[in-house]
């Protein structure tokens, strides 16, 4: 099998780049220690090797395919859904009187990359799963609980979330799925969803869609927003179940990830759709932020997951394909030398060098939000967790999926016109990962929510105590010389957010809300790469204690480390500056309708 | 029929961007006008409304494919061969007595643009044809000539370029397919093709190869190397075809261009495969760059022109799709104002701006390198222009290739969830443009060509003319106020190309090659945003004079022209900058043995 993951560089990040045992003295976590760890992450990883992997290329290659009203999937859907109920995948972070195994969020992370690495086309079917479960357990009466969450959690029975609806798209305060109250205190549901991921497929008997409806005279936009539980087949009072008109329209042919079912569900045509209320009334946009949050990180983790998978297989490219020679010092080709191997020339190891420095730098960031899960859950203090994960979280969105893209790029070009064909995995990884800048709030959605919510959010006090964060890296690093200059780096583009910053805040004093955020996607790339800075700089940290201490992994495992630090500072910090640029360059583009004229 | 490009703004390039005055001067253009160019581009408009666009989902959708010797393909590729054979686009640019139309070369590269944009698929079936017969005509013997070119030009018969082997790649000096001198004159051809073009399919008759090869005792190396016509069916004495020998192994399932064949191609199986000497023995690569050179700036020319058809489908989406509403003054949204249609959302105009920053910053570079060719042929004293598009046409070959993939990138996420649909065509232009950076000489291949061989050559005169050049634009723009500040802009561009070569010739003298050229690939990223920046200039000042003039297509046209420059400064220009911090850092980390250990 080919490799598709390094597990040492995972178990790097859980147990030397973040404190773990700051997160296992939880008591929640008490169970979980560093040894029963890697024996949990090597048993998902026989698992992905099993039945996640062998399936990555069969999948793309027999998509997901919708005809006469049935969804028409691969098997192995069904086949790990039941898996992961078995091995307890599916509850691994639900609490122990929830079914589960109070895992803490950052180990089950380690566990999702593992498998994403493997197939990315599988994991969101167990994954949205849980995640719906899950806000049924937090919000949801144990009644409803009880009639759906054991059936999840056992794999029978798939979950998701469903906001969009065709004329809304990403704007969810035009949602019109209506919810009318019954007598028996459920509600008749009326409305459609696009882009309903694991919406319908062979695998399971079952489909619970935790859906955004309106109740009938609720307020308009967001604040009328409901949360409902729509069962494909509800429950009846013996036991059965019987069709609960929610019927499959149509799937959505795709670029990548063709094994991943997305449907077009209509809910009661036949005015015998019946949902469930979650929580109470006009608060379902707060509970679904729940699991949104979680499935954004876990957008970013799929990202990165996807480009770790790619790079590994740009690498064993690279290191068994000859062609050319090495440049003599004279500068001339020798005919008369051997071949080399791809990954002796200069721009290849650039191209591998780059994957790596992107890739491991977001995974070092994902990592450090998923710790941030545990802390904000299990933490008696718990505001500072919050506010920066809050902030962090659609960075580790966006930085993954759009520079994670343009990792597998890379990727591809390794390779050359092999890159290019079908009997190669990597323009399956290309088409994969398109979709992740677009699940979940593209790009443009995530950069507005930094710029415009995270940034001023508690007047400014996330962004306070990330640089406070960031200063103390800097203040441990420079204690080596040899990590100095990259120190000196991030305290430069730090000082570079703030000056960005200092630029941009008079607009929104004065309201000019427009100019503002006019260039909020640049603003998200000058902020990425000085946070994946600061999370390159503290891996080069502990990479050097490390070193120094002589213990760990093996001293080229953490020289490799340096190495991609450096790199990283090299090639991909400088566009903090240019970035800073673009936006303080004071000219407005894209703002006003006389721009709508230029655009022809 | 949905827009697929701009014809204002072809003409604007060809009558307002360039001196046409100048190429139509020449003595072998004296039959070419505006009046009858406009005509020739409306005519080749209508045939790509008819022939080329409404093939183009079909030609992706049932792709070519190869079984049991048989490569299956669209019909629509031999009805446009004939078709392009009957309009004279085949011939277009031979000399009359070469049985052509004595074409300016940029007039044929703006036919050819409006057929990729409607169809990247078809016409490099006619381009490598009519690339072929090119070299037949200019290096071969009359009697070959007539043999094969006018079956070629009439579209029965189709041309190819056969240079890779498989286990040579880009590295022609290792190509083994040899040749043994037969008594009739002709060789005995035996060897492998890869990865060629057009190969073999249902639409044409029969297929010349214009092949390199190694006749037998030949010098190592690129020195050894010959060209050879090889037909899939040869002429026998008495006029009729029979098998040459020449067997199509298999084809190449892509991720894009799928309705462009790709084939193996095995000469010689059964000792059976004569080819004919092109010219003279050993100099093949010289003649076969005659065509190379042409068909990297026509490989720009299509990424070009893959991304223009990208571009205006997201435009039109963009211009139809409501969503969301914009940002009222208090920065709150407001649920009872209508939807807005998602142009008017400033991150969209972003989108779409910077799409026609990068493509039409591109699409001025090719048709000056096009109106370049032309000067070389005709010129009297050819050397200076000849030295010019040397050194440019790589950036050509490169800038449209990878940046043309970033504006589909951007195309595709203008449409959010759609983009990723297989009903909407933004993910084919995003799988089609994705083999631009790796055919004819990667990007990697393309910048060493860049730094180690286009900037040294001739000790520099080739950078010295286009610095005068650029100069030269600068003068001219700086005489308007409103273009002072790009101006000055671009003439801090060229101080940090001077700076960064400043930096790198030392390694070159010391013949400390690898040092020279490890960072290439990152010089051609600075090197081209420059000169596009210059492109773009000279762009703002035909369009300020004649917005002073008031002549031309429209007010609106030339205000469109300046606020796509200054946004082209605004987000472009700032990486200059980056690219170079990158290379002058002083750190070498992709050379050496040592780094393969870190790359792990």
């Amino acid at each position: 099998m080919a490799q598709y993951i390094n597990m040492d560089n995972l178990r790097f990040y859980l147990f030397e780049v973040l404190d773990m045992d700051e997160i296992l003295k939880y008591e929640a976590y008490q169970d979980y220690d560093q040894d029963g760890i890697n024996i949990l992450l090597d048993s998902i990883k026989d698992w992905a090797d099993k039945s996640f992997y062998p399936y990555f290329r069969e999948m793309d290659e027999q998509p997901v395919h919708y005809k006469d009203g049935v969804v028409y999937s691969h098997e192995q859907i069904g086949k790990v859904m039941k898996e992961g109920g078995e091995n307890g995948y599916l509850g691994a972070y639900f609490k122990y009187e929830d079914m589960g195994s109070q895992m803490p969020r950052v180990i089950f992370a380690a566990t999702s990359h593992i498998l994403q690495c493997a197939n990315n086309n599988l994991p969101g079917y167990l994954n949205l799963t849980a995640g719906a479960a899950s806000l049924i357990a937090n919000f949801a009466t144990r009644d409803l609980f009880d009639k759906y969450v054991p059936k999840m959690l056992s794999g029978e029975w798939g979950g998701t979330m469903a906001l969009t609806e065709p004329q809304a798209g990403s704007s969810l305060s035009d949602i019109t799925t209506s919810a009318a109250p019954n007598e028996d205190g459920s509600y008749s549901i009326k409305g459609q969803k696009i882009f309903i991921s694991g919406g319908d497929h062979q695998g399971c008997d079952n489909f619970v869609h935790l859906t955004l409806a309106r109740i009938e005279g609720a307020p308009k936009g967001t604040k009328g927003i409901s949360l409902f539980i729509i069962p494909k087949h509800r429950i009846e009072d013996d036991g059965t179940l019987s069709y609960n008109d929610v019927f499959t329209a149509s799937d959505f042919q795709k670029l990548g990830q063709r094994g991943y079912s997305t449907v077009h569900l209509v809910f009661g045509e036949n005015e015998n759709c019946k949902g469930w209320l979650v929580g109470e009334a006009n608060k379902g946009l707060s509970y679904m932020f729940q699991m949104m949050n979680g499935a954004r990180i876990d957008v970013g983790l799929t990202a990165a997951s996807t480009a770790t998978a790619a790079y590994y297989a740009s690498l064993q490219y690279a290191k068994e394909r000859p062609q050319g020679r090495p440049l003599t010092e004279d500068g001339k080709k020798n005919v008369d030398a051997e071949q080399t191997i791809i990954i002796n020339h200069p721009d290849v190891k650039r191209m591998l060098l780059f994957q790596k420095a992107i890739l491991e730098g977001a995974l070092s960031l994902i990592f450090y939000c998923s710790a941030l899960e545990d802390k904000v859950h299990n933490d008696s203090d718990s505001e500072a967790h919050h506010l920066l994960l809050e902030l962090l979280t659609p960075v580790a969105k966006t930085f993954p999926s759009e520079k994670g893209k343009d990792t597998i790029d890379q990727g591809l070009q390794v390779l050359g016109g092999y890159g290019f064909c079908m009997d190669f995995p990597l323009q399956q990884y290309y088409r994969d990962i398109r979709i992740m800048p677009i699940y979940e709030g593209t790009t443009g959605i995530q950069s507005l929510d930094l710029l415009g919510r995270k940034i001023p959010m508690a007047e400014g006090k996330a962004l306070g105590i990330l640089q406070e964060k960031i200063t103390h890296t800097i203040k441990e690093a420079s204690k080596h010389e040899s990590l100095k200059p990259y120190a000196d780096q991030l305290t430069n583009a730090m000082q570079t957010v703030q000056s960005t910053l200092g630029h941009l805040m008079p607009f929104a004093m004065q309201k000019a809300y427009q100019s503002y955020l006019a260039d909020a996607t640049i603003f998200m790339d000058l902020f990425s790469y000085t946070v994946v800075g600061w999370q390159w700089l503290h891996m080069g940290l502990k990479s050097i204690e490390r070193l120094n201490s002589e213990t760990g992994i093996s001293r080229n495992f953490y020289e490799s480390k340096l190495h991609t630090m450096k790199f990283y500072y090299k090639y991909e910090m400088p566009k903090v500056k240019a970035c800073a640029k673009t936006i303080v360059s004071g000219e407005l583009l894209t703002v006003g309708d006389k721009v709508l004229d230029y655009i022809n």
